[in-house]
Order: structure tokens, then sequence, then C-alpha cells
């Protein structure tokens, strides 16, 4: 028997990807799957059933799920949909492990073999299933845009008959994938960029965009390509060194993230109120708290004369591509463990071993077992 | 007494845009002006009272306009405004002659004399005042941004470690101001953007964008700088070559249009039907009726897998620049007139002659005169 996997349409509210795309299936048959997803999953990608060609299309997720040796998902599966998937199958998506401990427990239960995308680690090898950043660079790109269509002026200098029009002035706070991606779309749509960031090691790839370094003279480089958590101290200076830079811009995207904790609140009220009237804000970071003090996850709030956006599952916005672009750092992952049309995984390959989160009745993801653990004692 | 000017408010719904900002107001205070302006008028532009500068501020629209010798709008005045302006007084604005015909009789009894803006030549003097162009030009930014918003892909080619992402092809039809600054925008955001004007003169501008001109051996061409109605012949040879660009197109933006009349008809319900699932319209003539038979004022409309988005008032979308330019425009036009502080109309000029619509109790303008006599008769 072939490798089969299973695609159920996603349920989580507001999610428009899909863990699979045509392109990829092809070349998922090509190693010799079989492929069932449900009818309609690739409605929200505006991808019709028809387009996956050589796939079974089944008639609900039990159907895609049942039997199958690997799920895809983009969300974290529905416990309940375990139940339909055999002993030792393989699901792979972002599994939100700081969060769904039900979950986590379920597949513990079921024997399910979990690999959390989150978790692949942050090796050169595996930049090409690096999934967090592959979502990361749809939303930095619409982060700027949303900043432009918010904005009541242009982004680009204009000369027109009857004079100039100066272009937008835009700060980007946070420089990881979503920021660059940010930096790189105000740019081309012609505004003045300058960007921030803890880690002071940015500051060549903000500048090799174009923009300008904001320097505060704090720096809070860590492992892994995260920031560290600043003290008190370092806090008050970034903050007073950047107050200064935000209160002169018409829009700031702010894109800072620690993973698994709550966003670090850098803009603050007052901050926002020494703002322009009709500057804009871009949280990115509004479904972990957001980084402004004022933000309200998937709401605009007026303050002051400033917007705010606090946009949610920005990547569902570009559904297509974020789904093309997911659906190969799902391949990319999945095909070294696929041999002569059967599923091998190799454990002592780091990245099967960074990414799984439960295989054969444990938790093999340590703060997750810790976690768990902790809540049930 | 120095030439005195007054800017009520805009009360149309949705109108954000004000006929005057700071800049301006300081540049007509230096001729000699005296301005008042209606509290709170520059709320939707963002532009808060205090902006003003040794403007008046005032509590009303009423106490902006009476005695005013000129008074400053961008949609024509409501009738009952005009009961509180003094005979001879000077309003200038979008008067949409072929719409208000209220309006212009109201104005021909209380002997106001009227410049609409759409009235003013296009002649290469006069670019300086073009507020139709400004605001086409707003227009066309916008149309791009909102396409790019609204289609679930990027618009610029992407290269990541999980591979390409192919750059999203825009069709802009309408290569009037509005268009060339869609096309313009579509550029830099990554697009590969195609151009149709039936005024195959265009060509060049949309070469000179980096664009491609899309020939379909018809031309229409006409005075003043806008298209003739096409014969049916014509109109089915173009459909047929556009119909099979617009197929393959993941965004097309429309601009298409004929003054006073109705927005020309180019995309056919078959030709959306031909359209790629998840393909965007963006349809900037919605106002007018649409360039596309299934185009929605104020809606986006969804048919067999296609977005079509009917914008109405864009520049409102943009109201901080669009108020600028719109009000430069007004600059430019009224600076001739202001001779020793006060207001003194050259008749002789064409600028003049040919924008006015009303004076001293006569309907100067041709068109508008015929089709109120018609009306009546």
């Amino acid at each position: 028997m072939p490798v089969t996997i299973g695609v159920p349409a996603e349920r989580t509210p507001g999610e428009r990807r899909l863990a699979l795309v045509p392109e990829v299936a092809s070349r998922l048959i090509k190693l010799g799957a079989k492929i069932r997803i449900e009818t309609g999953a690739g409605n929200g990608a505006q991808i019709p059933d028809a387009d996956f060609t050589d796939c079974e299309i089944v008639a609900d997720a039990q159907a895609a799920v049942t039997g199958a040796d690997v799920v895809l998902t983009v969300q974290p599966p529905e416990p309940e949909l375990l139940e339909h998937m055999k002993a030792g199958a393989v699901v792979v998506g972002f599994m939100q492990p700081h969060a769904k401990h039900a979950l986590v427990r379920a597949m513990v239960e079921k024997k399910i073999t979990s690999f959390s995308m989150e978790l692949v680690p942050r090796i050169s090898r595996a930049q090409s299933m690096d999934a967090l950043s592959s979502q990361g660079a749809v939303a930095g790109y619409k982060a700027a845009l949303i900043a432009a269509n918010t904005l009541d002026k242009f982004m680009p200098m204009l000369t027109t008959a009857a004079g100039t029009i100066r272009p937008a002035q835009v700060l980007v706070i946070g420089a990881g994938v979503a920021g660059l991606q940010a930096i790189a779309t105000a740019k081309r749509l012609g505004a003045i960029v300058e960007a921030y960031d803890v880690r002071s090691a940015t500051r060549e790839q903000v500048q090799s965009l174009g923009a300008k370094f904001v320097d505060t003279g704090v720096s809070a480089e860590a492992a892994g390509g995260y920031a560290r958590e600043l003290t008190d101290e370092e806090k008050a200076k970034q903050k007073e060194a950047l107050d200064a830079r935000i209160a002169v811009m018409d829009a700031v995207i702010t894109t800072a993230a620690v993973p698994g904790r709550p966003a670090p609140k850098i803009i603050s009220r007052e901050a926002v109120e020494r703002m322009k009237t009709g500057a804009v804000i871009v949280d990115i970071a509004a479904e972990t708290g957001g980084n402004c003090e004022l933000t309200k996850a998937g709401e605009t709030v007026r303050h002051n004369g400033v917007s705010i956006v606090g946009p949610v599952n920005i990547p569902s916005t570009l559904a297509t591509h974020a789904s093309a672009m997911y659906a190969r750092n799902l391949l990319n992952f999945l095909q070294p463990a696929i041999k002569d049309e059967q599923l091998a995984i190799d454990w002592e390959d780091e990245v099967f071993a960074g990414a799984v989160l439960t295989h054969d009745g444990e938790i093999r993801h340590e703060p997750t077992a810790k976690a768990i653990e902790g809540a049930s004692s």
C-alpha cells in the first residue's frame, strides 16, 4: 500500500488557507502518495476541487483522514477528528503546542505522531520547511498594504501639475521575516522607511532594503533568531528613543513576537497620543496581545486621531499564496520521510526530532510536556 | 474690505475631503484673503481646526458663507446653503452640472457666480487647476491598492527558501490619469502590467511606465482628451481581443469614463465567467454605472469565483492628500482673480470663461442650459 495522505478542510473560523495546493499534490503523487481531500477544502484559497487532479475528493473530514498515514492541516485539528484516525498516523500542521493542551493529550492517547511546524528547528537546511517564515512573509507584505490602504495619504512621492506630494514616512518595528517583508513592500510603494529591532544585528538587513535603522542604543539578541525580553531600564531607554521616531511617522508597522509568550508592549498610549492626526499603526502581533497598548485583535481602534489596526490571521487574507508557500514547506518537510512510496521517518534526523510533538503515546516536546504536567498537578 | 473666502464642511454622505488645507489657506491669506471655516470641516481629511492658523473657525456652514465673496466646496453645495450667500458671490467646486439641475436653477435665481471644476478647459496652462486629473490620480493609486488588498496572491514576485512565487498579472483598462496612476502603482508593487485604452495614442505613455499595451486594432480618440463612443462593430472587435487578455489576469482595474454619460460597459458577464477563480476586478467607474456589467456601486460582488469591487468616492479614502491636491487646484484657479486683495474675474480669460456655470442670473454653460430647458419643456 502506498502512503495515503489525507487533507481535511480547515474548520477554524476565518481560516481560509489549506495545507495542500495542486502543484504540491502532484509532487507528492509522483513520490508515490495517494491523496484524499475533503470536498470544498480549497474554497477559501480559491482552489476548486477540480484543480486537484489525480486526487480523490471525499465528502467529509472523516473520509479524508480515515485510514490515512499522514494528515496535513494548517490549524491544529479538532480533537474529535482524531477519533477517525488510526493509531500511529502522522499529523503535520501548526499545532500551537503552547495552547492546545487538550489536543496534545488526545494525540498521546490515540498514539498519533504529530509534528508541529512551529517546532521545526531554524537551521539552514530546514529553511525550505520554515512555515513560520513563509507565513510571516505573507503577514509583513499584507501589513504594509493595510497601512497604505488605511492611510489618508499617498505612500509614494507624487509630482503633479499642481505641485509635489511628499512620500509617507513609515516605521517598521521588528525586523524578522515579517518586518523585512513589510519594509520591502513599503519601499516598493515609495515610502521613506525606518526600521527598528532589539537585535542590532538586523541593522545590515534593514539597510540592504534601503531603510534607515533606528538606533536606540539597546540590543536584545538571543538564540534561535528571536529576541530575549529586555530589562526595565533597557525598555525605558528603547522607548524614549523609539517614541521620538514614532511621533513623526505616518504609519508604524509592528511585528515583534516572542514565541509562546504575549507580544511585547512597545507602543504605549502616551506614544500614540504624541503621533500625528491621521497616523496609522498596523499591529501584526495583535493576536498575541499586540505590540501597542491600545491594539484590539480583529478591530481598528481610533484613538486621538490615530488608527490602530489589529488584524488577525493575516496569512488567510492572502490565502492562495499563503497556502502555496505553506504546502511547499510541508512537502519539503515530508519528502525525506517518503521512501519507496512508504512513510519512513528517520528519528536521527534533527528536523523530525526537533519538530515532533507527540509520538508513540508520549509528549516529545519538553516545554509542552512540562506545561501539561504543571497544569494537571 | 479684503476678499472673504468661506469654507463650509462637506455634507454629502461619505465625503471626507475638504476644499481647503492649511498650506493653501496660508497662501490665500498672503494674497490678502480673509478665511472663514466651519468648525470640524477638516475632520474627515484628518486636519484639526487648530491647523488652520490665521483662519476664523465658525460654528456652522451658514456662518462660513454669510457675506463671503467666494465659497469653496468639493461636492455641489446644498441649494439651501445658497439662501445665506450674497448675490454675486462666487462658488467654486465640483458642481456636477449634468446632474444637479435644481442647484443650477437656484444659483441662477440667487445670481450666484458658479465655477464648476469639471468644466476647467483641459489646456496646458490649466493643468495645475485640473481637479479631475488630481482626483483621478488619487483614484488610480487607490484602485491598485484595493486590487492588491483584495487579491489572495502577492503582487510582486517572491523568491523564498521554499521556491518562487510568480508576480500577479494586472490589466488596466483606460489609460487616462487614473489608469496611468493605477499602472504605475501596480508596477511599483511588482505586478506584470498590461494596459488598454481605446485611444491608441496612449500607447507610448503606457509603455513608458513599463506596461505592455494591449492592441485590439480599434482606436476611438476624441477631442478634449476623452474617448468617443465606439460603434457596435468596433466594440465587438475590441471585446474579442480584450476578453482574451482579461481571461488570464489576476486583477483588472477599469477606469474608462465618458464625462456626463454612463460609463461604457467593457467587461461583460461572459468575460467575467472566463476569468480565473480568485481573480479581482476593481471598477473605478462604479459610480457612473461601472465598466463591468456586474459591478454594483459601493459593493463587492462575487460571481463565479471572481470578486468585482465597485468603490465609490475613492478620493475620499485618501482624504488628506486628495484635499491637498484639490485645494491647490482651487488656489491655482482663483489666484489670477485676486488682485490687490480684491476679487476681479477676467471674463476674457478662457479658463474662467470655460469653467463658469452660472453668472449674473444666467446659465453660462451651453449643454447644461439646453438640458435644463429640455427638462422643463
